[in-house]
């Protein structure tokens, strides 16, 4: 008995399945390269076990409790926002009711997959097992094996990278180094909460970053030495990429005259909108001009409508579920960055979009010329099997293979990580299946391809 | 000889086709629940035969006769816009010799399926085959089989929704109700005339709404109170639902003495656009409060350019043929109305739209967050096969299947209606057998998940 | 040993398959049309040979070099732009080892066809056989069986239309004619470079079209004449179409002394973007009344930012690879032209896009529409088999076939033709095979609809 076929997500037809059977086993077995995501570097430093079920599955994973919230469970109900959770177990049974809310999502494929392979269960989540998982799994949390660095190690990660501010210690990246266990768990360098003036905080964040770095801040130089600084700190532990979770893609080429009083504007707290919104474009290009010295890896994100639910923010907080995507528009966009840096050797700048509709439009033609940009995966509502296909469907014709850069699980959830992983390699295997089964590709190169696709695309593209 | 396969639409490979026709078979004979449409009470209250061909399935029939128009066939010679045909046959004949336009369309196979179901026709409709399906379909159009009230019980039909004006008496809906006929045929509010002062004689509009509900709807409260009283009526008749059919989904969230001055400027006549725009906004908004009130449900079908064809909309007027859908944006323009009531309980908000750009990157996303929003099913071009199955594979993901509402035939060709939710039903069970053949979801919870999108999820949205 | 597959795009599952052969062999054998495309009547006129692989197959093709040059290969190494390449091996194993790049895109399905088909090779291209290839290739190009005449008749080509400036002389279109060789080669009268004032040398090119023709183009009326006598030239050399590639689809219906005072700013070079703009825009409906006029057809081509990379465009002028396609709207901005002309019989207007949100939502339900109106195929990067199948299933259902035009190879590489068309073909036979299987068409109607698409439609759109 088990929860999951092992030929899940191949396609139906015998031939091509069988194709895609090859092509999948011959790349299940591939270290997994976590190249972008928002797991903690205290997990591994600390290797303390894991909390218990509904702390682990459900209070922190906003695709599990966004969904159970639109079919009008509570937030309240399921422990959201709560530092400690009073009834464990009545959590993880209103989440096992409402299982069946998640038939054909991503998130029961990842959640079957850990259960399953894991926690060895065998028999589907439901009111009625609902006892038996939580108990399984609470014991299990509670063995070695179940310790973050033993999980790491049995997940076969070759290299882990999470996602931190500039404002951050880097303590626990240290203590993990210092520790003196074999792993590479790298920090990214993330700096909306100092370059988004729309930011709680930025004026504080801002001081606090020219305390950290020793450099005057209330100055546009100061500013940006408090930048360099940060990245080469971020560097020497490992880090090769930044993040920038950007509302839209908009960049900016202002002088440097225009730049420095529009930074004492938005420094002042006296800056509108539109000012912010030029400000984050503006840093764009700054950024990249810092990659071009440094050679850290620029990842944009662009066209998330954060927070939309304003109730549910104002009672508990960031990052509840409620971020929207909205239209976003690249190639207007990116122009004043792309004329200024767009065929300087050495930048590398990989795009994510939630927009789909970019994907054959803007982003496949511009990765498809410009030599600095690349194609993240498929992100976030689009982490799942049809978003992953409609991915390769809509770019690969246009910017190939080549200008894409590997799957990226961009999870908080630790133990999701090789379902994320598993599912991206099993739809690679089914989408360059067709191809074979069609005669657009030849088996050798699709062989050649998925071994790109898992491992090597991703470690080139990362500078890993 | 028949003109249908009883395995169309089932997807080819074998194995899947074989899943899809269990799935089928297990919702094929379920009734009818039609929600929203366009049909009208008084063919049921009459209970007059329905007339001849060309009256019945072409001069009403703007899917049918904007493709005919667009390969050159003059509306006149249609017989659109006219009181009565002269020559019904000829214009039968002229549709005959160009049944072939409709290849692999839905229409073709609407009209197939009532032509091979309801009048046993067996040879495809041709220049040659014109005057048989004539003679058959006029024979039986006059037989007491094909009385309205006939074919509501032959269809097996559960509830029936028309979609009525505020300035509607409903008497129809009364003298159904009054006949003693066991049938439920359901009035839904649209109040489009009333507030959106784009509508032609709006001023008009106002002044009868006052006068039919003993308001002074010279003055914003007694407008609303004047609404208020309106949708009171129509619950009294057993409606469950309102539909509002806005350009854009813009709402707004005035104070009271904004809405009153606006509504004074839209009242007088003398607003412009944007003050027509903001005045619809606010009025979504007005429409949630009120359902909050009442529970009425709210649909949405937001994004259509009405009347695009400036010529054809001065000769033959609304409705023929001419609506274009336009890009529509819902994360920003919802956003006033959420903020105010997005998390209520028991407010029910179900969205529709033209731009399927919006299925994967704002509906589901939305639909898989508020509890008070729900995503209705394709609509208008995208009622088809293809636009059914985009929307399963752009939707579910993100949204799962408990945030859809089942299927809407939203059509005023009553003798479709089978033909309708036939299709609606084959699809659903082609896009289940995929997801049972990719081992994406088992074959236990696939015959669940049919009957749900059959029949449970719209009882439940429609409060039915 | 093959390159290619004989069943290449076929669908994979074998009922589907065997029909899809079955109505690519009724039409694979069809002559080719090509109405739309950017090859040189000169090399026909001139009859020279083809110059070498690298200046053939290389240098030319912007789909080529934006690939390699998106994976760091300067556009220098690779010839573009130069008036001779020194060492065109060299350049030809470059490409040759970045041959991989091309996976999966339709550039490698098209090389391979010509390589295959056209020069007997049977072996990959990779850095191995590179050598073999060019020498294969240079001898052959040298033999009188690679003459550009000699090409055009193996090919099967029916009609040949190229794309010319009403400045141009059309000198080696009247020499082609001349010449005696039965060959139907015609030009296709394309005034962006006189009517979009954001052309380098604009108010040049007015100076010169007002010399050509024999009019005062420093007057609006001058300039209407000078358009329309250039419109007469064309017709007189057997042209049936006019193309515009403009920006947006924006169209405007100014009075007369608006447009006229339009025009002035416009030609005195005192105009700004927005009145560009606005002047294109009115140039559209302008041609529109030319068409009613002189019947020729209307090609709409928006939605290019073109020479979007500004340093390469600098250093190696238009067309080299950096166009980049924008979000397009049609419904609001055709519609002063529609309402000026949009019923007018004898009016015939082709609309592309490269931006495939539009295909459902706007571009099948205009054309599902509007007499003038009809959808050209897949345009660009769309023209590919993924962007073949995705056309047709989110235009079909709207629009039907019939109010499509057939394919447009729309290349200037002349040895590509065959393979595009091929292409073509079997995504055309793949999509109506598939329909078949699914039962939503019936197999003699496909066979009708494949010859449909594949000859009579573009003969029919295109007026040949």
């Amino acid at each position: 008995m088990t929860i999951l076929h092992e030929d899940r997500l191949f396609p139906a037809s015998a031939e091509t399945r069988s194709i895609a059977r090859r092509l999948y086993d011959s790349i299940a077995g591939l270290p997994i390269i976590s190249p972008h995501g928002h797991t903690q570097a205290r997990w591994f430093a600390e290797n303390e076990p894991f909390p218990d079920p509904a702390k682990l599955f459900i209070q922190p994973d906003h695709y599990v409790y966004r969904m159970l919230y639109s079919q009008g469970v509570s937030l309240e109900d399921l422990g959201v926002g709560q530092e400690t959770i009073p009834d464990s177990r009545k959590v993880w049974r209103i989440f096992a009711e409402h299982y069946y809310l998640f038939r054909a999502t991503p998130t029961r494929m990842w959640l079957d997959y850990a259960f399953q392979e894991l926690f060895g269960l065998s028999h589907r989540l439901s009111a009625r097992t609902a006892d038996h998982y939580y108990d399984v799994i609470s014991e299990k949390l509670s063995t070695p094996e179940f310790r973050p660095r033993a999980l790491y190690e049995r997940f076969n990660l070759e290299v882990l990278a999470t996602t931190d501010s500039p404002l951050d210690s880097l303590s626990w990246h240290e203590a993990v180094r210092d520790s003196g266990w074999k792993a590479r768990i790298l920090p990214t360098f993330r700096p909306d909460s100092v370059v988004d003036a729309g930011y709680a905080n930025f004026h504080q964040n801002l001081v606090t970053l020219g305390e950290v770095t020793g450099e005057d801040t209330s100055s546009w130089t100061g500013y940006l030495n408090a930048l360099r600084k940060s990245r080469q700190r971020f560097k020497q532990l490992g880090c090769t990429a930044t993040d920038h979770g950007h509302p839209t893609a908009q960049t900016a080429d202002l002088s440097p005259a225009e730049a420095s009083a529009l930074y004492a504007r938005v420094f002042s707290g006296n800056a509108d909108d539109a000012a912010h919104e030029l400000f984050r474009a503006q840093m764009l290009t700054e950024m990249a001009r810092m990659s071009v010295e440094d050679g850290l890896v620029m990842q944009i994100h662009p066209g998330s409508s954060r927070n939309h639910n304003r109730l549910v923010y104002e009672r508990f907080g960031r990052d509840t579920g409620a971020d929207i995507p909205t239209p976003t528009n690249y190639v207007h966009a990116l122009k004043p960055m792309l004329d200024r840096f767009g065929n300087e050797p050495g930048l590398s700048i990989i795009l994510f979009t939630l927009d789909e509709s970019t994907y054959s439009r803007e982003l496949a033609p511009l990765a498809g010329h410009y030599p600095c940009l690349k194609l993240g995966p498929p992100w976030w509502f689009h982490d799942s099997p049809e978003g992953m296909m409609r991915f390769r469907q809509l770019v690969t014709e246009t910017a190939g293979f080549y200008n894409t850069v590997g799957f990226n699980d961009d999870t908080r959830a630790f133990l999701s990580i090789p379902a994320r992983h598993d599912v991206a390699r099993r739809i690679d295997a089914a989408y360059l299946a067709g191809l074979v089964a069609d005669h657009r590709l030849d088996e050798d190169e699709a062989f050649e391809v998925a071994r790109e696709l898992t491992s090597e695309l991703v470690r080139r593209a990362y500078r890993l």
